[in-house]
């Protein structure tokens, strides 16, 4: 619509279907004018629809493994080849953590599974900046993003390991950030999103209530993956250069809000019940 | 009971009646073996019980508005003199706003108001600070504190320009405390409580169901009065020397929580209720 | 050169002369296709050339002290007449601390300049906003933007009681970030952006070494006024609808750096001269 | 000196020499009446003098290598038949990575190192807490503590993967602590410790020159081990009860600093130094 990424060129993780924030980031990335290439693990691919997204965005998706050294330099040669030039912008929406899957609670963790958490959800993020810059495949002034949730600073019941990994995952963009910002002027940065309800984030025990409550916490009500797009975009655009080694929340303004009148009063709902069932007895 | 601030003088401001915490933090100085004056306005010395306290702590009670430079020199003088030394803890738990006396609704406010919000809660505390390092009244390794909350952070409806007057009373501790630490080894901190149903905190409108959902968010619940003079004390003593500038969370773990299992079954019961009433239409 | 602002209506409060971040914001919102009113105090106006930043930007000029009410009232009113519609987005480029200007050091601050640093520097976004919500002069998914600096988290020698409004005008971002999101979509954010050679930043004394030491300690180097601009466009556009309540920090890094190679190789230059100067004696 | 922990029953990882912070907390919690028992890895013990501390408090040391689960598991058996009681509180003061001890830089990791530094600097704190509660060896009210460093927060040149690290550190504090004070009343922080020069503090580059500036830039100057110990105690006494999940800074104020008077003249100095260099030229 803007013309914000023309000729700027790019990858992105994460894409899985059209709930995912990746794809809806894809889709306005090639509305802004950019190119890119998709990508996501063989596993991912097998079960989304990313081919169809490459289709609309006129791209193709090689499939590479965040936590694999080899396959992610395999997908930055290929995108090289592919995109004709280096790359000017990456998207990082990669996060799973086995001991949620396995209902593993936080004080009964297994730490082979801690580990692939950490492994799949913070280090991975190094990985592709590492690889990146020894491949010298980013632009200067080139803009790399990963998508972060508060759970970093607050705890919420049932994130479970996810939340270490997330921390781990904004000091990663930190201390990449210096790094590649002092030596190649590439810029490092986290979006800390409102809870969204993707395939990823649906498997989140009890997410209805929190994205219930969260809605009424914030001002302006939860961002949604399409509005995050937006803001991926402003970040991969050339207006925010200097903006690096931050963690950017999205959130509706739920961030800073220590408690709403609407949340209050859905809240104290909980003990009209209480009195209306003692009324009954 | 430990005898940790043995030999210690000190001040304490705003103490009304034995639900203040700065009442409790003189019990507990008392206990530790400090001597101290204590302070309040003379409308609150009218309203309030300090008289009785200051007789179960063997001291006086110095009437003195705490916005007003004068009264603070005088305040200081009469101290010294009674203490027979220069002071080394000083607590501050003042705070009051004529918009929240007065019902003006933030996007309302009177600005007179807002000043003396300001003034009285914010102000008074680098007029404290100004005056005594003028009067060179605070030994070395003294320790000076104020209470906060959490809304100098986070938006809590209904908390009004109070918020404002925090982060403001925060802002002054750090600022003061790199001037006072620098020139006299003077350390500054304040401590961000507890929502706390003392005379003052009972003012703000729907605190009961704010204190039940910071009680189920809150791992350990909240923090009593007698808990924050506890904190207070170690505060005082000679084991935190190098703690300068600091908000200090005393909260059961609030701050740090996102959503925990038993603030989101009590929220969630709230919908429990709607739907108990859709039945029985 | 993106038309990020085609067809939006604003008000910028601030500009002087060129060097100006408020100046650099006119001349973007200009380009990208915004319509807007600028202004400034009348005294501003004598010493500035906001005259003729107004010819370039095909606008007018409308004098308004920002701490008084009835100007405000005045200026919304012509705004939108010569606008000829409702405002979407506004900058708040204000501040000023009598203190600094007396060189009255913390220690020694006169109240009543405290009281109109704060008026100036703080309140008065308070004023704004409450005069342009009781007005209802903004439209819903309007952007408010205040410009803030790092002393309102981090104590910085010299900068004096502006740290202190600096905290309370984030704050009143948050607080009235909260109603006025809750009741007309309208997003309120701070941008804390590096020490700027500004005529008003010249003013701090030891401007110069300071801006050395953040620039090399930001891996991306100090943010311009300029950079400043483009990312002032950013908040004022359609794509970051979502974000609300936050401060924003634009400053090449800085903020989360902790100690650079850059930085500290200079810093341990300063001793090389002493054992230089120990050799030579 | 208080008998502020008089009574109460520890466990202690991390002493290696006179230097170490945790040998002081050990000096000082058995001066405090707390009867406890000394941990260290087997490599470790063989390297230190950790054997004449436990004859100096009258205890013994149990070798554990804290990420290995069945070594905590005896450790903890062994301690509470050694204690004859369960424990109120832990001391984790653990970290290594053989990234910096190989002089990897930060652009090129060895990713089994890293996770390596993971396992020794964070997970292992998870390991003790999941083991201890399991083994329910902690009584209510206990306090355990883990050293962490601003370096979690904001980027410091050469201390590498340590960073993140102890931002995973200090979100497992969060993480578990919410568990533990919701089950069993258990509270869990870090302290954010100035850089000390302990063996462990002396192995990173360049720890002279940061010292240095961290000096200069603190109100109180830096914190030393002495002055750590003395906070831990607090922190372990029945006066903090209350405060659980947070990172707690004991850094003379350098969190809270932006620039000093006496930073900012000795960094104007490297210039002097350059000026006096041409003069001479």
């Amino acid at each position: 619509m803007y013309n914000l990424l023309k000729g700027k060129k790019g990858i992105i993780f994460g894409a899985l279907n059209d709930k995912s924030i990746a794809w809806k980031v894809a889709e306005r990335a090639h509305e802004e004018g950019a190119k890119f290439v998709l990508t996501n693990t063989p596993v991912a691919m097998r079960l989304g629809e990313v081919e169809e997204l490459a289709a609309k965005c006129d791209t193709i998706v090689i499939p590479a493994d965040a936590t694999n050294v080899k396959d992610i330099e395999n997908l930055f040669q290929q995108s090289i080849a592919f995109l004709d030039g280096k790359i000017d912008f990456v998207l990082h929406s990669i996060g799973m953590s086995p001991n949620v899957r396995k209902k593993r609670s936080y004080d009964d963790l297994d730490y082979e599974y801690f580990h692939k958490t950490m492994d799949i959800s913070a280090i991975s993020f190094h990985k592709v900046m590492q690889v990146a810059k020894k491949m010298d495949v980013i632009n200067e002034w080139g803009s790399v993003l990963a998508l972060s949730y508060i759970a970093a600073q607050r705890t919420l019941f049932e994130y479970n390991d996810m939340a270490d990994a997330k921390a781990a995952l904004e000091s990663i963009a930190r201390s990449f950030g210096y790094i590649y910002g002092r030596e190649k002027k590439v810029r490092v940065n986290t979006i800390s999103q409102s809870p969204t309800r993707t395939t990823a984030g649906s498997g989140v025990k009890g997410i209805d209530g929190l994205i219930d409550f969260t809605e009424r916490m914030s001002p302006l009500g939860n961002a949604s993956a399409d509005e995050c797009a937006n803001f991926c975009i402003t970040l991969f655009s050339d207006l925010t250069k200097k903006v690096t080694m931050q963690n950017l929340f999205h959130d509706g303004g739920f961030s800073n809000m220590g408690m709403s009148q609407q949340a209050m009063l859905q809240y104290n709902k909980s003990f009209n019940e209480l009195d209306h069932d003692k009324k009954t007895e």
